[in-house]
């Protein structure tokens, strides 16, 4: 049965940046959905923020087993009221997939708890090697010990989150700096993968060994069954006889 | 120098249940901060819901080292731009003990980023064994092995919070279930501990060895020392050179 | 393709206690063999701490995915040059599932650097239920929220373990204990699962829902894909340029 | 009272090699001692490999807080029943602070269970930084975002360790490679801090930032108090009554 995937952009910067568009001339999103498309195990939606609930109704996120997120300079226009649709689905089990500038997303701070600060510098002649920490990892399936990106954004360490499950990829900067690049989280029954490339100007996800990384997350965070309710609950039931 | 301290409850059953008033006549803040004063390390405030901003100002919150919270059935009376307050500051370093039924508070709900659900029976007829999981933890220093209470509420797993950096006690409960009911979690600067013991129709914070564990959990989380700020910056020096 | 399982068993108590040859004719390994039998998916084999090196040579080893262990008290006839073997296929990548009192075998002691020291108590009117912490998990998968198990021996805390990457289960003991009956842990490419119920007078493995437990752990614990060699080596590559 | 240090140094290169006897005409161990007895709360003691028993007999290891332990082509010359006697003190709750190429000593491997196995290059014109990821850590007092040290052996990520209760530091090597160079691990009732910086032919030791870091971590590392004895016992009270 085909995993359904949902990819939200905020759409913004590929609408008013001609640098930004020449690299994805149908968005972020169109992009990713280009190549997760590939995948006969794979059933993907897109929807943007300017869409009506940003695309993400009721409807939609419970068909949704695997959401991704773009989001970066309006973050702030992100309804408080979809942010708690989404972050109930993962908890209910739906599968998360905050991409870079979503380290700041409300989503994905709703879920970790904490503030999601770091260091972080645009500077396009900046290259990243990204290191496979956990090479059994399934996320590392068919991924080398390293992969470098020729140019994109630094995020760098101190990078505010709590202790992660797993860290499956540390990033290393040309100009000085290293991030957890790649961070898995149990949040309810919801699986969470972190992944940090993805700068609006860097051709990103195009990258062959990036695209396979997030099909490889999917796979892992997509709910491998459904939990029954786990609500609060008076419990009644002597069980010591 | 002191452990500055503030004790919060939301102060309702004690007010409203004659059961409860009789434990606590001068409120569950105020028996915690009566043992907790005998500690010449501590300096102890108390604040309740029905106060301004309920008593936790800017003041109050800037010059806590540890705060504990108590609340049960007016979880949703907390004001939202105070949840905020807390949670901005247990990110930068101040340490939080929530108490028992504040696993459904608004601010550890906020810095977990889970729903916090269990499964619960208040029948006073339950007792409740409480095992040290970590000898050595600087919680556990001088609580032994094991220790009763022989009325208290039932907590039952699976508790849903994330995977706790530590599981410092597990509780046992008469009727058949099992509780993680000390566990230990880092958000930002700020480490929390929960722990599970104190319904109110108990004399649980008149038990001595909770009382011990409430004081070393203070010791524990109290910040060493001030983090410079860590918030998200534009980092444009290169170091590799 | 089948998962190859080998299920060591130290094969005493069943030989000169008749309790447990009447529970167990077979052998536990027998019994555990049975059940997992029923698999199509799997394909098993059973050693024995008296066959030459206990079944465990480099062959069948090289040829296991997943290596179920059950010792008690012959762990010290274990050679020490097989445990060595073992240890390194787990670090290769196989999964391994130490049973019950086998928290106290060499191969489990040697992947997790502590001493697996508890307490125990083997009075046959002791009953124990399961209690799901992880619904989620995949270990969990179709196992209710708690199951009982009407004997088995009583393991306490404290355990001294390494901090789990996860608890899956929690055991309740009526006689008042305690004890994280179900923990996984990473060590190099393998995944490790320690479950606690199996003690060698109880009809343990015959129970439904703890054979549900060890075919999810199986497949859990089964090496995904082969990692290529992670050695130490002399990395001479300039990767900055 | 007293901090009591025991640092024990292979103290080979030191002797055999211009280059490091250069840096280090005392030994490392030396140098550590001088820069660690400037401080009055630390009693330091040194060993050396050479020693009958490697200077570490039962009394000594009985009087020790907190093991540093600085090795590297000798490991296989350290006899495996010292080897024992130190993972049983740490079990019990002694310190233990592996330095550099420690990473692949037998007291760290057999308290990991693990492989160590990392990637290095040695050529000194590679540069590192260590950046600061838990901030708010005891470890990290006083220790700026980052430091740099302009030589230092790369060690490279994949780096075989379970997984580390906490990675305080992550360290960025010139050449390309990204490596968690400061990781806090529990066994038993004893804390584990490995630290990477270190290699015999660069002055790191002289490193004031490196020193604080080490005195951080044996304030960190030593033992809080003494846990009574937590051996594998036959517990037979029945406190569910």
């Amino acid at each position: 049965m085909a995993i359904k995937i949902t990819v939200f952009n905020e759409f913004h910067h590929e609408q008013h940046d001609e640098r930004v568009k020449k690299i994805y001339p149908n968005g972020m999103h169109g992009a990713i959905k280009d190549f997760l498309s590939e995948n006969p195990d794979f059933e993907v939606r897109t929807v943007t923020l300017e869409m009506p609930e940003h695309g993400l109704t009721d409807e939609v996120l419970n068909e949704t087993d695997v959401l991704l997120w773009w989001g970066h300079i309006r973050h702030h226009l992100v309804d408080d009221e979809i942010v708690k649709k989404v972050r109930r689905r993962v908890l209910q089990g739906m599968g998360f997939i905050p991409l870079h500038s979503s380290h700041a997303s409300k989503p994905f701070l709703s879920l970790m708890g904490s503030a999601g600060n770091l260091h972080w510098n645009d500077d396009p002649n900046i290259s990243s090697i990204l290191w496979t920490v956990v090479p059994s990892h399934p996320i590392a399936k068919d991924i080398p010990a390293y992969f470098k990106l020729e140019t994109e954004e630094m995020y760098g360490e101190p990078f505010d989150i709590p202790n992660p499950d797993e860290i499956v990829f540390i990033s290393w900067f040309s100009q000085g700096s290293v991030f957890r690049s790649g961070c898995t989280f149990r949040r309810g029954n919801g699986r969470i993968f972190y992944f940090q490339p993805g700068h609006e100007t860097c051709p990103t996800y195009h990258d062959k060994t990036v695209q396979k990384v997030i099909s490889n997350a999917i796979y892992w965070a997509k709910p491998d069954f459904t939990v029954s309710s786990v609500d609060s609950r008076h419990f009644t039931k002597d069980l010591s006889k």
